[in-house]
């Protein structure tokens, strides 16, 4: 089992997923601010485990308050969900529990100040539970699309690293793994964070599921050689039209599975999909540090002076995508009609 | 003025590419099994530096012989060449360099065993500047195809780090900025081995031609964004139907290529062109140390326990590429009839 992140009586602890494949550390946060800092340098990352953190983050900083009054801590809940709200742009299940946790206080905003924390923690702590939970049902759904055997490529990490347990692309792997398929899973490597070779291939080693880890450009000749039979990765958002914004590289992905006639599914939970955005060119992507891809494990590979590019996430057009793996359900195309129903769907929770 | 490789009084000396973009350092051989040693250990790489220095590494050799009759001294050839061709397998320059060595000797085997060493070290020199010559005339050819301005993006380095000198697809782009030309390369960074990072955009850097560095994974986001207006790649080595090897990830590229409408050129000297091999299913890949995608800067990426691919080239198949530039012109499709009549023009120098 594997602990990406948990609430505790110390704080939220975190798996410091800077450290893997080769430790196995932990990081405690006691106040909000750490926990924002822990998602800004990804020591937590993925979509849905950004978003759990998000609300454990708003949680503890709640718990933290010495405001007297409803009204007072609703300012300070202000003031930390904007600290939480500005620690990543891209993945808009960040902005989904920021809302999550307004709403909550909302609901129970005419209790006393401690019964007020107490609640917000126990919202935070539903919503990790939830996420397993979503991604077992998305487990469920997906599997059913998997070979019977074959090659699976992923991209980047979707699994329970980047969740709260059990993984959105991972887990369909999973739970394809559990009724019987054999899958061997290809993990591009995912530069530059190299997600794939530290965080995906770490995971699935550990359930002994088995993983070759390839570089990114050998995709296409794995996919020319017949090697690969289904292609499933995550999402950081899904715009109403379809259109899915995931890891830098996921998009070239896709333009591979066309060319080669490979399905290309997506997996996330219903929380990623922003109706908001009405297609991907609304989707903010987020620049990251040119370091993460002039430097490598310290050491320096791009010369001084030349010009570095880091877009940390593509779009790939609704268009390539065979279908989008939810816990609600499947969709396809057409994704405006499919995703606003299964979005539809959603059971509040409601205390 | 770059020196990637020369014949000195000392020894062949070689700028150590494994040491670049950090530190520029020579290595200097002086016998041919060192040579083997740079040219399997990646000191030089790129197919037509690989045949000039497996040139160099057999007239070293032979220069080292103690044998005292032609009949002696073919035999230590032999010997000589068996080691050198046994390094890398993939770049077709280095059989076609042996070729041209024993052929020089048949030439001359007439004439006393020192005017015999003498020719065969002066037939090395004669590749070495016929190579740069050659890169030349590439680049007075490929610099048409390329945009007024715009970006120009390159996988792996086909530069003058991976020729005596100019470069085959560097060349292009270089004749292109010297035409006046307002080119900005985008450079893959080109794992395992970051040739894109460390050399292309060194070399680029040192010329002052704008470049900017992306990770593999992020040309296809880039080519979806307008910012690529055409591609250009080296070969290690070019079937007879024009299907193309190249450095692992350059299928990729084209296939991003073919999706958006970019054009994409293939830019190699005739000695690259395989007239043997029929189509790119011939060409023999290079499957190299697990070490390269697993290990970066000497810190492990991928755990123990888990398989990982790392083949050097892939093919990509002709119908994918625009052009083919030559030192002799441009071939186009179909490239079967093409690429005959450029080789047919190829210029034999005769002692």
């Amino acid at each position: 089992m594997i602990h990406t992140l948990e609430w505790t009586e110390q704080g939220v602890r975190f798996l410091d997923q800077t450290k893997l494949p080769t430790e196995e550390t932990y990081v405690t946060c006691n106040t909000h601010e750490q926990v924002a800092d822990v998602i800004r340098n990804m020591v937590v990352r993925g979509a849905p485990a950004i978003g759990v953190a998000a609300a454990m983050g708003i949680a503890l900083g709640v718990k933290n308050s010495t405001a007297e009054s409803p009204g007072d801590l609703k300012r300070e809940l202000d003031q930390i969900c904007d600290v939480i709200g500005k620690t990543r742009p891209t993945a808009v299940n960040l902005f989904w529990a920021i809302r999550r946790m307004q709403e909550k206080f909302e609901r129970i905003r005419i209790r006393p100040v401690t019964q007020i924390k107490q609640g917000l923690i126990e919202e935070a702590q539903r919503m990790h539970a939830e996420d397993i939970a979503a991604n077992q049902a998305m487990g469920r759904h997906g599997a059913t699309l998997m070979p019977a055997d074959g090659g699976v490529l992923t991209h980047c990490n979707a699994g329970a690293l980047a969740t709260a347990g059990y993984g959105t692309a991972l887990g369909v792997i999973r739970a394809a793994v559990e009724e019987g398929k054999k899958i061997h899973v290809y993990a591009d490597e995912t530069r530059p964070f190299l997600q794939g070779s530290r965080l995906t291939a770490w995971e699935l080693m550990k359930d002994g599921i088995p993983t070759t880890v390839i570089s990114d450009n050998m995709a296409g000749a794995m996919m020319r050689q017949g090697k690969i039979k289904a292609i499933v990765v995550g999402a950081d958002r899904i715009a109403a039209n379809g259109d899915v914004a995931n890891k830098i590289g996921t998009y070239t992905v896709a333009v591979l599975a066309k060319e080669h006639g490979i399905p290309f599914y997506v997996a996330a939970p219903i929380s990623t999909v922003d109706l908001a955005c009405l297609d991907g060119s609304q989707i903010p992507i987020e620049q990251r540090n040119a370091q993460e891809v002039s430097h490598i494990a310290g050491k320096q590979m791009v010369p001084d002076g030349v010009a570095v590019e880091n877009p940390a996430f593509d779009v790939t057009p609704a268009q390539y995508i065979a279908a989008i793996i939810t816990e609600n359900g499947i969709a396809r195309s057409p994704f405006d009609i499919s995703l606003r129903k299964l979005t539809a769907q959603e059971v509040e929770v409601h205390p």
